[in-house]
């Protein structure tokens, strides 16, 4: 999946490129912030909340639209952030001739894009993105794209910015994102279970950052099925019963207390 | 669970004292190596594998002992690390005055130590320990007592390497230990399988290193609950059941996905 080298582009195109997002959402903030990074332009932000999209081009020092009949033609390159269903009613609205259209979607085909423009593809983000937060993490991009010309397009825009560029199809943005979901978005929810119970149970969640750390910090030099611990792994039954009995007012906890345990147990394949 | 000041021990107990350590596993060994750091003395390691407790005992330049007849009677403190259920049978084998005897173990009563000393308690670290990793993490401790004595004695101990100290008794430490189990070996179980899964789809785990570090760093500031991402809280069904269709070959991931997502979706009551 690296990306192989091409030819080179002109500098003048490359240099203070004209961008426009479509959307206000996460994605169009965060990635909207880290382009201007790059030292290229954002022209426009179009979006259907008046006030969301103006607070959004404000910060990007760009001209607000809500009529996206009004999108700029001029822009270089065109980013369709909005949620996935709605993809392809903007890019109905949306013909250019040699511009670059991208979406940033990992479970939506680029295909969807064909009908914009000779050169359509997938600018992909393997990031958490969140709005609210002021610092703006490691971004690796992901990019797909009808030709050879758009590959080459969105790497050498991303590698502005982005920590790494790399291809990946359809099916192998999808297998990234699901991974994305594994590691990312369902680790976050077992911090925020644990955040609920230790508010009911009178802990300070925040006890728990030392361990929470370790546990991240020794994946990067260490497979984390070599380092698991815990009451599973030792086969310890006694204690994941009286875990389970603190448990038995909470039901939905309980299950996944018992689901997670049994998941690890079966993964080392301990009988 | 703030540990409440009382009277000062005089420095002569305080400095330099001598601990004995039974065990030789994850917890002798880190937590071993983390004490000598605070100044003390580990004069002897007694464990039953005569090889692990020799090479460990050469690490904290202690006396290896494999007969427990023979550990020593001048020790101030003596630290059982052994599994849980091997801890009562160890401590029938015990019997001091004075010094004080704890057990390193979330889920097993103090109790248990009753007839070892008149000093007993339990010296908890709120951490997950490997011995295999050169870089010892940050370790909270917690500590209980069957008196104000050993309370501040073990305060006193833990705090010269301690992140911190707070006393926990049974009902919170066993609390304090599921709270690790979700955030620490869950988390860690959701990297193992999810760095199984990239081997399966020739995508590399180090990849998704970035947005792993992004999903801990930020819960250091902002509640887990308040950043949550991912399909299942955008309620993005057609992209749940495209990952779904991805692990059709793969039942037990299929299931886990399946579950963790519907938990999401409950946690934030969507319907």
């Amino acid at each position: 999946m690296e990306f192989r080298k091409g030819k080179q582009f002109s500098i003048s195109l490359l240099q203070n490129m004209n961008v426009v997002i479509a959307g206000s959402g996460n994605v169009a903030n965060v990635l909207g912030r880290k382009i201007l990074t790059g030292g290229d332009n954002i022209i426009q932000v179009a979006g259907r909340n008046k006030e969301v999209t103006e607070e959004l081009a404000n910060i990007l020092n760009a001209e607000p639209i809500t009529d996206f009949a009004r999108i700029s033609e001029k822009a270089d390159l065109y980013i369709i952030t909005v949620t996935d269903t709605a993809i392809n009613e903007i890019a109905t609205q949306l013909h250019f001739e040699n511009a670059v259209i991208v979406h940033t979607a990992a479970a939506v085909s680029k295909v969807v894009l064909k009908n914009s423009s000779f050169n359509y593809g997938v600018l992909y983000p393997l990031q958490s993105l969140r709005k609210e937060l002021t610092t703006i993490p490691p971004i690796p991009i992901y990019i797909d794209g009808n030709n050879n010309y758009t590959l080459e397009f969105l790497h050498e825009f991303a590698k502005k910015w982005a920590i790494s560029v790399a291809v990946a199809n359809d099916e192998k943005r999808l297998q990234l994102h699901l991974a994305a979901v594994l590691a990312g978005n369902f680790t976050n929810h077992l911090l925020a279970i644990t955040e609920k119970f230790c508010k009911e149970k009178e802990l300070e969640f925040k006890l728990l950052y030392p361990l929470i750390e370790e546990t991240i910090r020794r994946v990067e030099n260490n497979s984390p099925a070599a380092v698991q611990t815990g009451p599973a792994i030792r086969n310890n039954w006694e204690t994941m019963q009286k875990h389970e009995e603190i448990l038995y007012t909470n039901k939905s906890l309980k299950d996944l207390y018992t689901f997670l345990s049994k998941s690890i147990i079966e993964f080392y394949k301990l009988k």
